[in-house]
């Protein structure tokens, strides 16, 4: 090959055959595409080791992408349940999926789902690093965590999750500006605490010039991770979260120089109103790089909906410049999510990925939706669960309530507005008391 | 009594009690208060026969409030669960509950739960119309359409929905203007049908006057529907809906002329960039007048998840303006809702009205997530079930998966990072291998 990463080979004018495949799902210019790569506006995550990959673009006028989140931990850490899970993302169609492993196995589940996964496949190495050494966090030495990084990156693994913003200065920033929740990023805690118990500086950006190596060779993209995300409302947009941006920006035009694909990682718990802006200042202080959200969250008082709050919050994310949303299941904040709430979740982040396309206009993005109403004007049953975005569930609700019509439904019955309106344009009458068919 | 409706007491500077109780629930000035329901800015609606109500004002600077549907139907005549329903609404703290019965018992079942709630009740008579005289719907009269509501306000109902805006001359905006799904509203599908059928106007545009004068009578609020609201993300902010809401702004002013409190009904189905607009649209076009959005539905595709397309929609449009936002369930457009159906749909409302609070800055609302937020750092699990929206849920999740580490949550075991982060900031050492306490 001719080239490093799809970066470089977008700088070099060379077409790779994942440009082609992204270009034609996105019905977009290939040329167009390719130029967004080089600009670092669009990356397409796509580790060479990861041979079964379907891959996917995520960035500026492309779908909005969704993550799963998933893995194996001490409280959970048998193989099997987890690998229902893969399959189950893979199946409702997510486009990525990050493998959160931190106890056990954790390399052996690792290969097992890059060998069967289409979609992208993301980790977070520094919650694989204390069970990788069986060392004790304080213990590992700085260039230790790299090798676990190359470890990952041999592996297959597409793109990595790295808080390489969180320096001595963003730690400083951090104390000087007292939060509610303090760092609530589980990385970011990691490694704060790693720097503070060593009195050093984060490793990840100490060593960033041999981390870009790592990813340069393999192609990984690095997912700049917000360590100082808010996580409540009350600490969202402040000192501490911007500063990192501002540096998370100066690292991207670093990564870039060396041909590495970067995405910016992001907030957290936010009030609507401050979405848009941080949409801005991601875009604007990280040069265009595709924006990767973790909710937002809207409020903190619902455990057991962040489901809601944060399809809420991803819609207006997305709308406003966000290019992937990871998903968040009713269990947030609470338990592991089970495989049904991973469903609820994979559903909910669709939803507002779907809501957030149709706003900023991207092409076809409307169809659907008019297929749909189309389908539901003509009482088309059938058609109509066929576009559900949870047709198994549609099906279900609809049999479980059996109407006196069937072309109508319970909530209307001959009350429904579809099936009067459709008669009374035909030139009908129609009978709210006697049988008319 | 020297007064007649909340909004002439207002007007002639009489303080009432349900001004003073809601301006103690609200935290705001009673004047402050008075000023704006003389302005028509903000509706107390409490019948003068609903005796039982604990009031709640609607509209500018207040909290959003939700409203639950319910009633019985021929799909579903028996009225036992739906006075569970009833009951299940008032617990979730619903401030409003709009009985749509169109079937069997529809005065008993009114006259019952209007006894039995301390929230405002609504209905939409013309569903009623045909059950109350057993006549076609072609066959009954214009005029008793009225004695239809007259009999819902003497029963003590607080607020009707009346689709007084959909004219002869809306009618031709809309045949003119073809639409994927053509008119939607089942109140206003009706009234369509009618006037096509007897080729005769609006019967209560054209008995306006008398309308109001039972309005008047009983302080009934006039909640003027949207026959035409979009039922599409194809047909939304289009000819027929604009022109049918300038009609809506005439008939606030009639209405407020003789100090009929009103509010608004709005969309609908409405991707997310287009509603900011319509809430700016409403409130110019009638005057400020309290809007009442059903949604908005950000996208067509997702029937058993409308809970969440429409909690998005929502906290949108209560963000900017909207102060009353009808629940939908899980169930809408498959069939008529369960009472878990119910439950869903009240809290992602209530979510979405929060969630909004927070974003246009009512006071205290964030006190609550802050509260939260500070529990969750402190890991004290007590405090944070008893500040959830759904305790009995996050409860129930919690216990349904035991973390090794009874401070902490499965999801990240001894990684928490509100643990780890107490920890290191105390000047203390973590241990993710070794027990630790």
């Amino acid at each position: 090959m001719n080239y490093t990463t799809q970066m470089d080979a977008a700088k070099k004018g060379i077409t790779t055959k994942e440009m082609e495949i992204v270009a034609q799902k996105e019905k977009i210019d290939v040329n167009i595409l390719k130029n967004l790569i080089a600009n670092g506006k669009v990356v397409i995550p796509a580790n060479k080791n990861h041979k079964s990959l379907n891959p996917e673009g995520i960035g500026e006028g492309l779908r909005t992408k969704i993550n799963v989140n998933l893995g194996i931990s001490k409280d959970c850490p048998n193989i099997e349940p987890e690998i229902e899970k893969v399959k189950k993302a893979i199946e409702l169609k997510a486009e990525a999926i990050m493998d959160l492993s931190s106890f056990g196995k954790t390399e052996e589940f690792r290969k097992k789902i890059i060998e069967l996964s289409p979609a992208m496949i993301g980790t977070v190495p520094i919650y694989d690093a204390v069970g990788f050494y069986d060392k004790e966090l304080k213990d590992i030495k700085a260039k230790e965590f790299l090798d676990v990084v190359e470890k990952h990156a041999k592996d297959g693994v597409d793109f990595v999750t790295i808080h390489a913003g969180l320096t001595k200065r963003t730690c400083e920033t951090f104390k000087k500006n007292k939060r509610l929740t303090n760092i609530v990023s589980r990385g970011g805690s990691l490694l704060f605490a790693w720097m503070e118990l060593n009195n050093s500086e984060n490793p990840f950006y100490e060593y960033y010039d041999e981390l870009l190596d790592i990813c340069e060779k393999y192609d990984v993209t690095l997912s700049l991770g917000d360590a100082c995300r808010p996580g409540s409302i009350n600490d969202s947009t402040d000192a501490s979260q911007i500063e990192e941006l501002i540096i998370l920006g100066e690292l991207t035009k670093r990564a870039w120089e060396k041909n590495v694909q970067v995405m910016i990682e992001g907030p957290g718990h936010m009030a609507i109103n401050e979405i848009q802006a941080n949409m801005l200042l991601e875009k604007k202080l990280c040069h265009g790089a595709p924006f990767y959200v973790l909710g937002p969250i809207v409020t903190d008082i619902a455990p057991g909906y962040d489901h809601i709050t944060s399809a809420i919050g991803g819609t207006i994310a997305a709308s406003s410049g966000a290019d992937f949303l990871c998903y968040v299941t009713p269990a947030e904040h609470l338990r592991l999510p089970t495989l049904d709430d991973m469903k609820e979740g994979i559903i909910a982040s669709k939803i507002a990925a779907h809501a957030a396309d149709i706003a900023k206009g991207i092409k076809y993005a409307k169809d659907w939706d008019y297929e749909m109403s189309k389908a539901r004007q003509n009482l088309d049953w059938e058609k109509m669960f066929k576009l559900c975005i949870d047709e198994e569930k549609a099906r279900k609700f609809r049999n479980s309530s059996i109407p006196e019509h069937n072309d109508s439904c319970t909530m209307c019955g001959k009350m429904c507005s579809m099936r009067n309106m459709n008669k009374i344009l035909e030139g009908k009458n129609i009978n709210l008391l006697r049988e008319d068919n």
